[in-house]
């Protein structure tokens, strides 16, 4: 595969390295910290999310350095110490790194991924982390909706042109592809991502010939096994398809080609659809058939079948590359613990007078529980680092805001969602292939109760603490509160 | 300035590739044609927008080649001619472009650049111009509207962690820079493209220490003289703001310095900023500013001043990086001409059920009339290529769909607003210092009457069509319908 990746490590936002040279300056730049990265509510008031961008993350933290370049440019700001800037030119990630893996199904308030590195590094890689990981998760969770309100039938990613900048398109099609498009239109996303590419004509083919007939025939006398039929150039029902009709039976049935297609890319799908249907099946072209495109996402897609419209696969553009509906995915990187000299992990918190964003502290691991009679996922239960559960036994979890909404799960199987990425600065988790990522998704996918997956109102998927973690956090929270109003 | 771009020639929709396949193949592959990229509506149902990315373009248009190992991955498609292969291994672009410079103020229907080429290379380009377009252009646009809300106040540009991407991140903030923020977060947008880049402190700065005040202190011992503290990591007006009170005295007022700034990133600030202002003002901290973000756009931010928030800057990240409100730019690419053998330029017309979506054909020019006596743009004028607008005598224009509608200019001045930018394949224009650009973009917006620049139901702005260029489109609609119904 090609490489197109360049070096980002200047990619950052300024404060990361005001911080920086302040740590490194008060002698805290050794300091190990703890940043989780987790996100506080789910894209398109759903009810889950798809994690994607891991990869891009373990590219980065190998890549990291700055050139000589860099350090002029940062020296020329005159606010960084020589000696910190000197540090720089050796700067390397020399952490831990703990990740779910991409692909999976994952829910708001748990961590997806948990820095452990000295004060100075795992405050750095902050931004880059966040962008990554924000991008793609949101198009994968985009593309898992569509492909769900599509209902079986191929949805193709066509958003490239309106993509925000390159890696937008990219990476885009490469998460999309995770959570379930089938293709791209984007070509550099087959070449170096190897998410499969098809494309057939725009508008302006049709345009370049004297007349539509022409055009159809052209095409089908180059790509006799790979006609799609824009239809929509003059008139859909008057002029497009009834030449694509006859340009089919002339050039490929002859051929024994039955395998063909008509895409509209305008008009009203569901109305238009159904009277090609009725053209083609009148015209003994029975397996031709029909793609629509046009800003859809999955509420319109969910629209069109709900009317009966007659449509075998989707191309799908700027709503789902773009995520219209809700472009932001929210996730955020917070503190969450320090060791001290001796090695003790002091665990941190983030207060808020808005309840949800204060953080939950402390070095943590996630387990989530599948029930083993259904094989679904009936709950995620957030434990300090040192804990483990036995799922041998019965367990009791508990809403953590409501602590009295109590329940006991028996027959389970317990399962960690965070897997070792980086050791001591070093590759330890071996990439999937993004063929191998699908599938996860997909499996991960079908692990989830249908109530959690619906559009509107879904159920709330349990993402517990355990009774220690729960009773460091309130515990915190309380003396915090004691503090501000007087050391602080 | 370092460089970061990457040769993105395989950034393209595969049917780019098939079409040019079936040019190549059907001998058309030298037939001249002629695009425009235009958009069809002003982003957030506001009254204009502000073009951007042309220096993208020419990089890519400079750059465009294809390597061994792309010809081995079209190759290993299957469906592309071994001759058309190897003309791609000599592939460059020989056409003319013409673009309104970057920072100008544009309207929907008006070319925003035109390419004229063989029509293989036309083609081609179509995915990456309309994906630097239409990014740039949209967070350019958003960027206007943010700082024209913000009144004069500042605005820096947070948004990284959450852009769709690098690209993203990168030129989101070169746009938003043309459109008006005086800063950003982005430390390597700084460095390649000279948008300045500022920052302080996150949340886990405040965490890293046992107490606020220390956080504070340590801050300001290291940073005299760029000292914002972010007050809301426990509680505002019960802890940040009272240790950044005595901080500042202890640490600042000593050496003179009295430029420091608070930052709040939650909590309502309409509120919280006049609280924080009285402690300030009465702690004889005067000169110290409130700077606010938290999801702000142009629609908080005029909300937060007509309330009365003392807020002296601004900081906005994902609903400008992304243009949340309205994350798609709808820049499209349209054939409108193709020259014969001889080289008559023939128009081409794209027609539609819809009409606002049929295209104006022919390769065209457009003019900007500015009122002499108050330098403001009264119109926009389409004209044919062959025209010319003779602004010694007045001029009568009228409403294209409503042609009733006339209006006669006196005492004007015309000014062309595309510029030759390659001709032959060469560049022939000198792309402008980012500076100024930006300074171009103030000046274009200050042109632009207050009625069409407000947010809600502004002015529409006239985009006319010549009396020649009228006439030709609707008498091609007229033929084209008759068409539809025969030899189609």
């Amino acid at each position: 595969m090609k490489k197109i990746s360049r070096n980002l490590t200047m990619l950052f936002d300024y404060y990361e390295m005001t911080m920086a040279n302040g740590y490194f300056r008060k002698g805290m730049k050794d300091t190990i910290a703890y940043f989780d990265v987790f996100y506080r509510s789910n894209p398109d008031k759903g009810g889950y999310a798809v994690v994607a961008g891991l990869e891009q993350v373990v590219e980065y933290i190998n890549d990291l350095r700055f050139d000589e370049e860099d350090i002029a440019y940062l020296a020329s700001k005159g606010c960084f110490h020589p000696d910190f800037l000197d540090y720089l030119r050796h700067f390397e990630f020399t952490g831990d790194i703990w990740a779910v893996p991409e692909g999976t199904v994952v829910f708001p308030g748990e961590p997806l991924m948990t820095v452990r590195a000295p004060a100075v590094e795992a405050q750095f890689i902050e931004t880059y982390l966040l962008m990554i990981l924000n991008h793609q998760s949101m198009i994968a969770t985009k593309a898992a909706r569509i492909t769900r309100a599509a209902k079986g039938r191929a949805v193709s990613e066509f958003g490239s042109r309106r993509a925000q900048g390159a890696d937008a398109a990219i990476l885009g099609a490469r998460a999309a592809y995770i959570g379930g498009v089938s293709s791209t239109a984007c070509a550099i996303a087959d070449e170096v991502y190897g998410v499969p590419a098809t494309g057939t004509m725009a508008h302006s083919w049709v345009q370049m010939f004297d007349t539509e007939y022409e055009a159809f025939r052209t095409y089908c006398e180059i790509y006799p096994n790979n006609a799609t039929l824009l239809v929509d150039t003059y008139n859909v029902l008057e002029s497009g398809v009834p030449n694509a009709i006859r340009v089919f039976r002339e050039m490929l049935l002859p051929k024994g080609i039955t395998k063909c297609a008509v895409r509209i890319d305008s008009g009203d799908i569901a109305y238009l659809s159904c009277k090609i249907r009725e053209m083609l099946d009148e015209a003994g072209l029975t397996e031709c058939k029909i793609v629509a495109s046009n800003s859809l996402d999955e509420y319109i897609i969910r629209g069109l079948l709900h009317q009966g419209a007659k449509v075998d696969a989707f191309g799908v553009g700027e709503r789902l590359i773009t995520s219209k509906s809700d472009p932001v995915f929210g996730g955020v990187y917070k503190l969450c613990a320090v060791e001290d000299e001796e090695g003790n992990i002091k665990p941190k918190i983030k207060l808020s007078e808005n309840v949800g964003k204060i953080t939950t502290p402390h070095f943590k691991k996630v387990y989530r529980l599948f029930g083993k009679d259904t094989g679904k996922a009936e709950a995620d239960l957030i434990c300090v680092y040192d804990e483990t559960v036995d799922d041998t036994k019965p367990i009791e979890i508990f809403d953590p805001e409501n602590t009295w909404k109590t329940k006991t799960l028996e027959n389970f199987r317990a399962e960690e969602l965070l897997v070792p990425v980086f050791k001591n600065g070093k590759q330890v988790y071996t990439l999937p292939h993004i063929e191998e990522i699908r599938a996860h998704c997909k499996a991960s996918l079908n692990s989830i109760w249908e109530e959690v997956k619906r559009f509107d109102n879904p159920h709330n998927y349990y993402v517990d603490l355990s009774r220690k973690l729960w009773d460091i956090k309130y515990a915190m929270i309380k003396e915090q509160r004691k503090g501000n109003k007087s050391k602080n």
